[in-house]
């Protein structure tokens, strides 16, 4: 049966938010309303008549209200067969109920509060769930609202159709139901687990969406939000372009990750998630061009973010209209949390950029999971960016003249791939940028020499777009000096500041820690290099 | 109340196995039973004696089975708090049922038989979750059985007890019904929600246990595992050494996936997630030398896995106890399915060392998620290696006679992280090694660059202990002539091929796929290289 007539209802409701209006509604169209205890009270100082629930199942509520809704006249009522069983039901008794309008005990709300387990127990909702699951199983013929954000639009479909639902509405409250119920047991079993010293975990994901194919083309792929309220990657807003891909996204997150903490203006470039272009200034487009300038070449095809609001100054950075082709900067998706007019419109020239909206400030989370075979890895996020800065060697490096540099050095190191090694450097105008880094390398030493390569490889581009009074290698060198290499561990051997040292490195910032850090402190006095450590390891992986 | 004597049992199981036999030894010992339907049928025709639940209810079971036990009565009985309403249940007329034993209807197993919607529907479980949860809630003084594997060990507590249940094994079956019922109702959401065309997803885990910290020590860690009986990592065995860290478990992972699909004897050795020494051998010492060799200065404080039970003469490589302390190789973790007992006494020399069995061969997962930001990313698990192997280049690369080196370099290349290059071997007696690898880096020329620096810094060193007619440089080349290198992904532009061939090599599979294959076919053409397409990426981020 497509439409139902709502002739009966049965409203029984914890949280009593809107209620009195779809029981005013219901009852002013000549709907029958059938309630309990404290949603009757409501009802009644409302002034809308209703039965209550004992004159249907002939029973009291009894034993501190644990039994008022259960019985066999209401599920009866809620779960016969509209037709198959409607002779059964007449010979019973039993009239339908057409509508069941019910949200349950606030389980998570006293949890929250703190309660201890009696209080929570007390707080597990048994008649609630059995009319809801009753009424959903039979969505064929009963409606099951759970949610009171729901009352507006039903009342409409009602007062359009003659105080009737659709089967689609009904179907559509039948999921909704069942998700609810799912969620309630849930957050009740990992709660008493809890409580118990048991660790059970359940994450709830809704509305996935079939992705073209995962990280490979072979590969199937969907992006799911979470299903709780709280600020998700999945939030994003896709302005223009293309459909985003699962490495897309994954690349956003990185994207949105490094660019989170950056003062003023802020840009991150990512390949592959890591950031191999990093840069905060006074200026967007300054930021851009310094972050650029982190790896040029890498930065073709790369995801780019920004921290605020981008403006059409920037944007033509990528010279998306240059007559000369050459000169135009491929990239697959810009971010920032909006777009001026002017940018957005600018941007649009390239068909296939991707143009995505999402505050990175937005996005903070409290847990970061890593599934494995059937396993799971859970962990608090890396929020911490040190817990001290502590100079170590003879030499001092000025901690506080340059803690912007230090914290935006460590933002950088925070989210490369392990091994990494990062070296920054502040220009006059207090602008930050990375000059140089190494990832993912197994033995640090390599992750070293790469750092100190791509700087290098920089430099050399910087040297010829410049005047200089020095020569390219005494160039190469004094920014070298001046600027500061970050370890996400410590070095386990002097080798690292050996190679870093000889090229002309002066101030290295690590969390220290290790076995040898007498000799690595050693090793820097000899060399005339300022060591700080920060006291927090910063691994990736 | 600690202790609750069983005086009457309510019985309504959906899956019958065992129910006999517990309800013979209820019967034996005075608890009365009441049942239902057809567990009464299955009772009576194990001449077990049962009051009909309608003889309680004063009810008819009705609308064919919908209406069973749901009842004012039923549920009083099993809801009342036994000290505060005893009167008013005495009024009522309500005796007290102090065990329920209940499974429900059979909703996972109608679905995968591929039930349609009304089959479905119809195996919603209204009444059972009724009955449970009210028992759950009450478990201070009624017991609720879900789990048929249970039914020995309360039959055990009940004899030893005088027929009695303790309020902790009550707490135990209270905290099995929430999660009962949870999972119950998260696979209907789920299920009804994919017929709908909505996508849900819930992921459940138990038994998490808090890790000494996460990656970082400032980052609390938990691990758990799935809650389904699907092999798991958390399936492995700690035979000896330290706790596992947060970082060792997810080594653990890459390690396992790195020697899963390793012909003959197998070994990878891991560092944060990468291979950097990986080897299949006739022989399980060569395999492990063979990895070991792939980069030695890294394999110390490595995850070292193997595909089969690890014996003696493998295990002896690693010289733990050395008279010479210079020769011991310490590594994290080792990995095997199993260890022969003279290996696992030698390995226990080290105190320290975690030795952990798990077998790879079980680990085969259907998904792969990646959390990010309240959000998921879900995907097909990376298991196809190649979908065809075709020789583009003038010059062919005999695919057949090196199919095994191939699936080899593939399952390296495949584990690392993108962008990934290896260049892998074949030595004359079959056995496989990984020369050198790349990966991890924005620009696939940086991964090209090390790993042919890896492969001629590992060549020199075999150069330095064997007697070659060649001089080195003749020698290096020579190998790197023989081996071959594989790409992750397809060459954006030739740069690559060209600085392959300069270093000698000769024998290059990638995937294909670029808008300049053409241009990247042109160079391995002029340079005398094979190259062979093999039409699947491995992207791995």
């Amino acid at each position: 049966m497509d439409y139902i007539r709502i002739r009966k209802a049965l409203i029984s409701v914890s949280d009593k938010t809107g209620i009195c209006g779809i029981a005013a509604f219901l009852h002013e169209n000549g709907c029958e309303i059938i309630s309990t205890g404290g949603t009757g009270q409501a009802l009644q100082s409302a002034g809308i008549p209703y039965t209550e629930i004992s004159r249907i199942t002939g029973n009291p509520e009894a034993f501190g209200g644990r039994m008022k809704t259960i019985s066999y006249q209401i599920e009866s009522a809620l779960l016969f067969d509209r037709e198959k069983d409607a002779n059964e039901a007449a010979r019973l008794g039993i009239e339908p109920i057409d509508i069941v309008i019910c949200n349950l005990y606030p389980f998570a709300k006293v949890k929250e509060a703190g309660a201890n387990l009696e209080t929570l127990i007390e707080n597990i909702d048994i008649g609630g769930p059995t009319m809801l699951r009753a009424a959903a199983k039979n969505y064929q013929s009963v409606a099951a609202v759970t949610d009171l954000t729901d009352y507006p639009d039903l009342m409409a479909e009602m007062k359009a159709n003659n105080l009737s639902l659709s089967l689609a509405t009904r179907h559509r409250l039948m999921l909704k139901t069942f998700n609810y119920t799912a969620d309630y047991d849930s957050l009740i079993a990992t709660t008493l687990d809890q409580q118990a010293g048991q660790r059970t975990l359940r994450l709830a994901f809704k509305d996935g969406l079939p992705l073209r194919y995962g990280e490979n083309s072979h590969q199937q792929g969907w992006f799911y939000r979470g299903r709780n309220d709280s600020p998700s990657l999945s939030d994003l807003r896709i302005l223009h372009g293309k459909e985003l891909s699962f490495n897309n996204i994954a690349d956003i997150q990185s994207a949105v990750e490094s660019v989170r903490g950056l003062l003023n203006y802020g840009c991150a470039i990512i390949k592959h998630k890591n950031p191999c272009g990093l840069a905060q200034a006074a200026d967007q487009l300054r930021a851009f061009q310094l972050a650029w300038e982190g790896d040029p070449v890498s930065a073709f095809g790369s995801i780019i973010a920004f921290n605020k609001t981008l403006d059409l100054a920037a944007a033509e950075f990528l010279r998306l209209n240059d007559p000369d082709k050459s000169c135009r900067k491929f990239i697959e998706v810009i971010i920032a949390p909006a777009f001026s007019e002017a940018a957005l419109n600018y941007l649009k020239f390239h068909k296939n950029l991707r143009i995505v909206a999402i505050n990175p400030a937005a996005l903070t989370g409290t847990f970061d999971y890593k599934f494995m075979n059937n396993s799971l890895l859970m962990q608090d996020t890396d929020s911490t960016l040190y817990s001290q800065l502590e100079n170590v060697t003879e030499n001092h490096y000025d901690t506080s003249a340059n803690l912007d540099l230090i914290e935006f050095g460590l933002q950088a190191v925070r989210q490369l791939k392990s091994n990494a090694i990062v070296i920054v450097r502040k220009k006059p105008d207090d602008s930050c940028q990375l000059l140089g880094m190494g990832a993912g390398q197994p033995n640090r030493l390599v992750s070293t020499r790469l750092a100190l390569d791509k700087s290098r490889e920089n430099l050399e581009r910087e040297f010829s777009q410049k005047k200089s009074d020095l020569d390219l290698p005494a160039y190469v060198r004094q920014v070298l000096t001046d600027s500061l290499l970050i370890s996400d561990a410590f070095f386990p051997f002097p080798d690292n500041v050996e190679l870093a040292a000889a090229a002309g490195i002066k101030n290295i910032l690590q969390p220290g820690g290790s076995l040898r850090d007498k000799a690595v402190i050693q090793t820097c006095n000899n060399l005339s290099v300022a060591m700080v450590f920060t006291g927090t390891r910063h691994f990736k992986h």
